[in-house]
């Protein structure tokens, strides 16, 4: 049996291109060090780490909080409908590995919360200032924290 | 038709008593504006706070984590089981008609980051410094911001 | 400290006359036996027995699975929004004390499901034929079972 | 882009050795059509299938009732913890393409409650016998059914 390593990541519907530009190496590395990417699957920063990951051969899952397969970003291979709305970003925070937040705006903030309730790891990059998330300078930080 | 207004508390498992005693304020001043009070039911800020709300004799609702009525405080008339731990916290937070936070910890954090991700009005004494969180002195403040 | 006892009726989101006069019992029986009614709080079998109940004075809660308050029917006292679409059903299914069914299509079956395998007891009337739910005859059989 | 055809298996926690067989003939052909094997990811029928689909290659998505990964069996690539107990149900009955039922208790009934009442296709296989389930008689009448 392999596991697969989880990786988490958060972050709004909207980003400028220089946080997408980030994003993107995140899904990137995350790929590239064997993990799958969950996310919410959605637009903006969930759309540029899908981006990132796929374009480096990863797997990609997008929780999602309707019902409708299609409002997955075309990034994400395993589109999971939850029907939940806001919901669903329970499972984001708190049923993966570890959660990388990036950029983000309330409800980034829940999942930072959510996760950090249940003792997760909490990664961030340009994130809420929040004790105990763990400030990151470059994507490649992220190399020796994705366990194979 | 007169609909009940709701006022959804937030705050940690424990408190000192410093805390617990703005807390039963809180909990007296919900009960004597007629409003109904909606908690996680458990112990510390939110049993302070219905044990204030009860002895104004208010109505407690009580949404727990786990399958079990007992699970709930002395001070709860109304107790909802969910079994879906954490993932209850998304209810309290935005299910009712206004927030208000009291201390807390990062399970609050995830509730003040629903709240606010939906718009609802979350009122705050003593948590955490997040902007949109309205920051109250007194307990009295509330008086004007509830509906009767 | 008098807990309250909860009863959840569940059912369609259209009835028939006959099933709305039935349902209109049960809720009014609930509320003389002094329980509190949960429902999905909508159309149909949900607000005929929220009616029954409000005309016989009972307290009424509806768990909605939208955002809106509104969303709710006239006969509903306490309005839990949850933007949680059909996972609210969970919540109506196994939070309370017994579990009435009246009619019903697939939502209500998966209430019932939920219900019987958290061991909760399933009262029904007209409904799905399985095993497990006590089949009654009459509103009036409630009495017995309901306690004050 | 190469969205994922996602299949759900639900059942129960128990199965016999035929029931078992049966599964993991199912999961073998969710894997050789080339689709993602979604299930509970416990024991049972749930750990039959995902037998199934590892021995032929396939991916396996495990959504866990608890917090912790180890409580998915040893067949589960991807384990995403819900904490949420059983209404992770509602996930994995209505968020994926199909839904095949395999024997199960009323867990699987609330499974399949959910799926009808949104809509999926239901495929049985000795299962509870309600309407709208389409019956098979072989896992080969897969084959046609799940998407390349």
């Amino acid at each position: 049996m392999a596991r697969k390593f989880l990786v988490s990541v958060i972050g709004g519907h909207e980003c400028n291109e220089k946080t997408a530009k980030l994003a993107e190496e995140v899904g990137r590395i995350v790929a590239e060090e064997g993990a799958v990417l969950v996310s919410g699957g959605l637009t903006g920063i969930m759309e540029a780490v899908c981006r990132g990951s796929k374009r480096a051969g990863g797997l990609t899952i997008g929780i999602v909080p309707g019902k409708d397969k299609n409002d997955a970003n075309d990034f994400v291979d395993i589109v999971i409908t939850t029907g939940m709305g806001h919901a669903r970003n329970v499972i984001i925070a708190a049923g993966t590995d570890i959660v990388i937040a990036i950029s983000g705006e309330y409800g980034t903030l829940s999942e930072i919360g959510f996760a950090l309730s249940q003792k997760k790891p909490v990664y961030g990059f340009g994130t809420w200032d929040i004790p105990d998330i763990i400030k990151l300078n470059s994507p490649e930080d992220l190399r020796g924290i994705i366990r194979k």
